[in-house]
């Protein structure tokens, strides 16, 4: 009995053939967003910190400038970089992040090898498969004592799809499995810090140097999930994981599809972002504009007002967690994106006139225990006395059954490239996003991302 | 309250005036010792394997060549050659290996800082008591819950050291820390395989870049040892540690001065050590040569005995788990060095004659319960009918009231570098170590460990 072999012949056992068109798109557009979201992320201070301990040349694109580096440094820093804004995908089966202990490693190795983008998704829907699955194992026990999934299972996730694009065999892939168990590190007690970030790309980094040693010949023990001072009982203790679920019904159907990927479209709280719509849709439907309106009432679930019902923001920061600060936006904006929260952004006047306008509650139909956890109504009172109000009860995005349109997701992702790239480069780097089936080689892909290839040409 | 800045507070109150001369004496000892292990341990095939993701070029030397690479990398692969034999030191209070997450750490970021001989004592000093200290507070039931404390406390060590030798202040050392609770990994299941010495390297390395970070202005919070979700709750959980114990009498007295370190004289498992010792003793004091032997009778505490008693070893390693052999060698050779249990060397004739002749069983005397837990009587009859006894009760080497001599400490350290260095190299890089406190800068120590810097100066 090995847990890690048996997870082992799991992992190489998906075929491109047995992933269903929905995961291939989700895949996809996973992808794309964490790409998307690394830009973003890729100028903020704790990636320019950990970058300055990098240093050595290499193959692998740092995303956001024309650096390259080890697959190594390379995948840290990218990883810090998608999680730097947590405007990262989630899956509640992981409890964590998906994408960012998959797609930094996946562009990383994939560079190196050549892989192409059939070969991409191949390892994502694996890692992803992988991670939700230990995630049944161990949670959500795991999570409420403290680890940090996204790290800790995340690791795994990271193995599994470095497995698919390094080709392992299964010996190698147990060895890699059992050398993570041994590298797994990361808690919610720094949540809120640069090393939360950092924990996430460390782990990703970890991950593709089990692969890579267990690749050389390393060794490591095969008993190391369930060994007595193994991963089950060390990080989640006796009696609270049950590790046959990994097995049970694995990608059967896969966790991509059944339960999915929950993508965030908006740079500010995500218990704020149905409201956000709800403006959106009032605002089109009546061509609505600021000078319009006398009053706005927003009720939502009461789960989502202790964090976000902050009528007078003081800070960028803030702005991001009022559910009046967003809403004006999407009134006076029509979009809410980055720059609302940057600077002194949050003191803008168009938006200071309408905050006191602005009411906020409890739903009186989205209980505690209802299943419109994250639903809002938004009712606006115009001036000239019409009641107008919008509804959703399901955040967009969030599921399968609920994606963000092809315009939604091109427009945050040109919001977060348009951070490192010039303008001209980020519809190319779409396309081919868009379109990964068919790219040949993910080196076209990150050539792609550079701001400027002749910089590195000339060097 | 904050666990990390009262702890950092600790560290940096330490200074090279407080440190006794009994902790001078065995820091400096044991920095040889280590030093002389990863020499040894730099041929092994786990290390060859790691260096080989390694790469980039820098200011550090990499032990056992004349290959610098960053302080990250070097701090890596030089504590995973120093572990690579399981060859260095223990303490009992960090229930692990003291001087492997010190050691190589100190050497690296010395070499950047030209910091001096006394430097490095300072950062090993601090470090030792930090990891003792955390020790205390964790202990037992860390390190029976499955957690490798040689990483899982050593990193805190790692980032004492570094602590003092880039000389943070105590918000930097604070952060530092706090980083490290995050990046703080390894566990036994992976005991006996190369992730064994992976784990620990990879610990120092975490504890180096935690430091920098933290020098840098990273962020962390500086409650992630006593958090919810932090350090004392996540790896030992609720009720199973005491905070307080870092703090009461903290190096009052130093622990390397009360419990000790230990330093391992024979590269074979250190259970043997003290029946080698007496043959050693018995030979020197009769002048006996394996001609003159009829019969060997080895008693030791019964529980050394399992993993010991092995009158027919057939390979290398079961020679090192071998009373009989290793007893027979002391007779023969004079010593018992690696030469010993390599190649066929297990096949010896002139060993395999004395096996037959050697007897193991306990020893009356020490049972279970007794203070002779590594104790040990050998007893030889000679041909012409005389009976010869030699006993030991304390293993040498193991604690401060019993050292190994100058002549033994520099017999192991000339054994561990002549498997690195020329000839040449060893008595001149032994004369450095062992006056380590006058030593200007371990820049000139890492020069006199290169095998030939005439390869390097000539490149």
């Amino acid at each position: 009995m090995s847990v890690a072999r048996d997870l082992a012949a799991k992992i190489l056992s998906v075929t491109n053939r047995d992933i269903p068109e929905a995961a291939e798109k989700w895949a996809g557009m996973a992808i794309l967003d964490t790409v998307g979201v690394a830009l973003a992320g890729s100028g903020e201070e704790c990636v320019r910190l950990i970058n300055g301990l990098a240093g050595a040349e290499g193959p692998c694109l740092v995303l956001g400038g024309a650096t390259r580096t080890s697959c190594l440094e390379a995948t840290l820093i990218n990883a810090v970089a998608a999680h730097a804004l947590d405007f990262d995908d989630v899956n509640l089966t992981m409890g964590g992040h998906p994408s960012v202990p998959l797609v930094p490693a996946i562009l990383a190795l994939g560079e190196i090898e050549g892989a192409s983008g059939r070969d991409a998704i191949l390892a994502y829907v694996t890692g992803f498969e992988t991670m939700a699955r230990i995630g049944k194992a161990v949670h959500f026990h795991h999570y409420e004592k403290g680890w940090h999934p996204t790290a800790t299972i995340g690791i795994f996730g990271t193995v599994a799809a470095a497995a698919r694009i390094l080709r392992l065999d299964q010996d190698q892939t147990t060895t890699a499995l059992a050398i993570a168990v041994s590298l797994a590190s990361g808690v919610k007690a720094n949540f809120g810090t640069m090393t939360k970030p950092l924990q996430v790309g460390h782990s990703a980094r970890n991950g593709v140097m089990a692969a890579l040693l267990a690749r050389d010949g390393f060794t490591a023990n095969p008993q190391a999930f369930e060994h007595e001072h193994g991963f089950f009982n060390v990080f989640n203790g006796p009696g609270t994981f049950d590790a046959g679920r990994i097995f049970e019904g694995w990608a059967d159907p896969l966790d991509l599809v059944e339960t999915g990927v929950e993508l965030k479209q908006f740079p500010c709280c995500g218990s704020t972002h149905s409201a956000i719509y709800c403006m959106f849709d009032l605002a089109r439907a009546h061509g609505l504009t600021a000078g319009d309106v006398a009053g706005i009432e927003i009720r939502t679930n009461p789960r989502r007002l202790p964090h976000t019902d902050n009528p007078e923001p003081r800070t960028g920061l803030e702005a991001k967690f009022s559910l009046q600060y967003v809403v004006a936006r999407a009134l006076t904006d029509g979009r809410v994106a980055f720059e609302h929260f940057e600077g002194e952004a949050w003191l803008d006047p168009a938006i200071r006139r309408l905050l006191p306008l602005v009411d906020v509650g409890e739903h009186p139909e989205m209980g505690r225990d209802t299943v419109s956890q994250f639903g809002a109504e938004v009712t606006v009172t115009t001036r000239d006395g019409r009641r107008l109000a919008a509804r959703i009860d399901h955040q967009i995005g969030r599921g399968p059954a609920n994606p963000m349109s092809r315009d939604e997701l091109r427009a945050k992702f040109t919001d977060c490239a348009a951070r490192a790239l010039p303008a001209g480069r980020i519809a190319p780097a779409f396309d081919l996003l868009e379109n990964l089936e068919t790219l040949g080689s993910l080196r076209d892909l990150t050539d792609a991302l550079e701001p400027d290839p002749r910089v590195r040409a000339a060097g």
